[in-house]
């Protein structure tokens, strides 16, 4: 059972996805998105399909190539692929596949429990970063719709809205999907927060009146070297940020860092439909036929970003041998997590 | 007779303004719309109270407050408010009203067609700046439905697609009102330029990405010191194209600089309702009740700007002293234009 966040905030309905192919088809979709919930979905998935008694392999590369830019999605994926493979090379012959699937599920919910702490952790480090009477930007959206806890920069602006630090939280829209007006504005609804939607474009104008103290994003995959994959428009932001001389924050668990990816150029970033931008709700906002550019995310540079929070702690500056020690650390942390991992 | 633009692309509809609250509540809810086309029906309007015998000051008042950003809506109400009070004094007592109703409606026209020479004659000084195969990003929309010929920077887009240089036209969506969705899509498709629309938080991506050689916008207002407030949006391109050292040019008419407006200060940014940001064709995309940052405008300022071009040439760089020199050909030419309005 998933919340369907498409038809968040006008619909509160849930997608149940009985097999693989129906979860791999929600998150094609966007019904489950966000970096994090994509690894603990993924992560579930492969435990639905062992389950199943599936070709759990076949699932898991179907579920791990849903969506090319989250890394967190394959990396769940592969995590509760490895689980489930090493109990049935462990297991005997008869009992094996009951065994692994509840490996697999096993390794998923300690994914979610790992996202969860995560979440406290960088929750807490963030707020370091916050001053009384902060007035805070964030794009798209990475609250607990995303986390198996309080999400990622979301997880930071609420700990600020707890510690009564919140003045203001702006919330671009976000288009084309409109993730902050539909999701991190029902989320700040729900939190009590004050908060204002606004046009994405409308961003630079408020960075240049001074009512912008520091910019908040999470992210969907980072390259060794410190590159930011996030959702469309945080580029931007971060030239604007940079320009107004605000703080631009990344705030991402270790499990977001891909140190497979050298750089920028080893990104794939996803391009969806045109529709999600000549249509809205149906309703055509664009001449017939009309093409559009809709890369669902874009890249920014290290040098533009002042700090990345992790669970582990804040990194300034971002650059590849910050990361190399953040990385070099969290290897330490897996293995043991791989033996004990519901613990963790 | 107005094309209502509210309704386009979707719906093709004429608003029929039969007197001036009419016409002042179309210029609110921006059925007509556009800094030139502003001028033309403040215009208009004059000559329509003159004609049907209401108090010609007040419905002067009126229309000139009806939207407080674009200075060419004053402009042009004043105008022609001063053709009809002049024709009232010079004429005998008795036929002074039909005389002066001419007079006004003599001055509309002549600002009419002096947009369609200044849009002609921007067009020409523009082409100058654009390259073979140029990739042109612009925002909001400038063409034929908001001047009196080709438009302001869309006119100088079609002089290019006509010249065989357009390789490509991005057209930034323009939220929250999607005029470059809309209206500019419109217009690309109907001359049958090659264009792709895109939320407007992707243009960061395209310009870092190398696939834009030049930014083309109008204005609504450009103070004396050659800050220029256009649709919100226009500010943060300006940053990103500097940032990525792509030339940002604005093209409007000279009666777009108020030199009554010393600097960013003195210019009114127009705020709407919410409703705007939160509701999408009457459907709420947030939360009941989200408040809204929703500025019409921002402000550029002069240093962002690499070029002005106006019917009278191209202007780099763009400050305070060379506009004086703008303004003072603007000068002579306007007391011509007050003895002979029709046949500027």
């Amino acid at each position: 059972m998933l919340l369907d966040q498409v038809r968040l905030p006008a619909v509160t309905a849930e997608v149940c996805c009985r097999d693989v192919p129906a979860l791999a088809a929600a998150i094609r979709r966007l019904a489950v998105r966000g970096a994090p919930m994509l690894g603990i979905a993924g992560a579930y998935g492969v435990a639905l399909a062992a389950y199943a008694g599936d070709d759990v392999a076949a699932a898991a590369d179907m579920l791990a190539s849903a969506r090319p830019t989250a890394v967190n999605l394959a990396w769940g994926v592969r995590r509760a692929l490895a689980a489930y493979q090493a109990a049935m090379r462990a297991a005997p012959p008869d009992g094996s596949r009951v065994l692994a699937a509840a490996a697999a599920l096993a390794q998923a919910r300690a994914i979610e429990a790992a996202d969860a702490a995560a979440s406290e952790a960088m929750a807490a480090h963030g707020l370091g970063l916050i001053g009384e009477h902060a007035r805070i930007l964030t794009h798209c959206n990475t609250g607990a719709l995303v986390s198996g806890g309080q999400g990622t920069a979301f997880g930071v602006i609420m700990a600020a809205h707890r510690a009564g630090r919140l003045a203001r939280l702006w919330v671009d829209e976000t288009r084309p999907l409109l993730q902050g007006a539909r999701l991190t504005a029902y989320e700040a609804r729900q939190a009590g927060m004050p908060f204002q939607v606004l046009p994405d474009a409308a961003a630079a104008s408020l960075l240049a009146a001074g009512e912008v103290d520091i910019v908040l994003v999470g992210a969907d995959r980072i390259a060794a070297d410190g590159s930011v994959a996030n959702k469309v428009g945080t580029y931007g932001l971060a030239v604007l940020a940079r320009h107004h001389q605000v703080p631009f924050v990344v705030v991402a668990p270790v499990s977001t860092i891909d140190f497979a990816a050298a750089g920028a150029g080893a990104i794939v970033v996803e391009h969806r439909p045109a529709s999600e931008v000549t249509e809205i709700a149906g309703t055509p906002v664009a001449p017939a036929g009309s093409e559009a550019y809709n890369p669902a995310f874009d890249v920014t540079p290290a040098r533009l970003v002042t700090a990345l929070v992790t669970e582990r702690g804040v990194t300034q500056p971002v650059n590849a041998g910050m990361l190399r020690v953040l990385g070099a650390e969290s290897a330490v942390d897996d293995g043991a997590l791989a033996s004990i991992p519901v613990e963790r």
